[in-house]
């Protein structure tokens, strides 16, 4: 486990990113870009972005010992030359939600909702890390960033609809959902 | 639940809280300082400190539903006229710790450590408030703030040094204990 790292994902005119789409799936959207350029480091220079989110990695907050070994020998790194598709999905939880108790959230989570087991099943063509940032008062609590081959397009898809539908997700009040081809 | 709260200690000549010592338990110690003042807010000013710490609140991360309603029944807020002594503790956890899955950081905290079972055991008496600071870059992970009346003092020494017997304290690599008495 590194340390945690400070990530900003900075929207503009330029970056090694280009947007393909910004679409609200719940709650306000987000301004339109053509470009991403993504910065790790505290208090990094996000150079000309007209806005930007960030995010910082972190521990597992929910998943077991047994998991975690799952997913280290599955999982695949970032920045592979064939996931030449992106998709940054930023969300926020209900207020509820971080009041409940740290079994009620896991048994949502994955009891019902399987997240963590769906997320396996996906392994490795789709790669993905997870900043945080509602302690640092950012507007979502949330940054997933993924990706994938453009073989896996459709599959991929049937992985965020099928998220979509189970209990956690009705704990979720604000999801943007924005898609990325490598430039 | 609030959203989170940017806290600042921040250590000099001045603020409402006389430093009675600063002693290192293990690992590099702290600056001397002669006041605390603690400051809420993100990017707040510290005014003429001569050095801070910064941590920000959370949600519960191994608290259950059942220990929280027993928690949230027993404890009193923070600033009671009577609570005139005040402890900061700054800890920081190996790094194998946080590699540990959330399944086995609950068992050595709670099973084996029984660290919320103690706590429960000092309320209403001993008042305190956990920030998390790992992901704010900061040298420490925790600083937990704790208030208590004097008459109390030596029933919350037992707390500290039963709790630095515990299984779980094999996982701190460092830690301060920096105590006060309000101004």
């Amino acid at each position: 486990m590194r340390r945690p790292v400070h990530v900003s994902f900075a929207f503009g005119s330029s970056g090694e990113w280009i947007v393909d789409s910004i679409r609200s799936v719940v709650g306000a959207g987000l301004p339109s870009a053509s470009r991403l350029s993504i910065h790790e480091g505290l208090d990094c220079d996000v150079g000309d972005a007209d806005w930007w989110l960030r995010g910082v990695t972190s521990h597992a907050h929910y998943a077991t010992r047994k998991e975690l070994h799952l997913l280290a020998a599955r999982q695949e790194g970032l920045g592979r030359a064939e996931a030449t598709r992106a998709a940054l999905i930023p969300i926020r939880k209900t207020e509820i939600w971080w009041t409940l108790g740290q079994d009620q959230r896991r048994a949502i989570m994955e009891d019902q909702s399987r997240h963590i087991s769906l997320g396996l099943e996906h392994l490795p063509d789709v790669a993905r890390r997870v900043h945080h940032c509602r302690e640092l008062a950012e507007p979502f609590d949330f940054l997933t960033w993924f990706e994938y081959p453009s073989s896996y397009s459709d599959r991929f898809e049937e992985l965020v609809r099928i998220l979509r539908r189970t209990p956690e997700w009705r704990h979720v009040d604000r999801e943007i959902d924005i898609r990325l081809t490598r430039a």
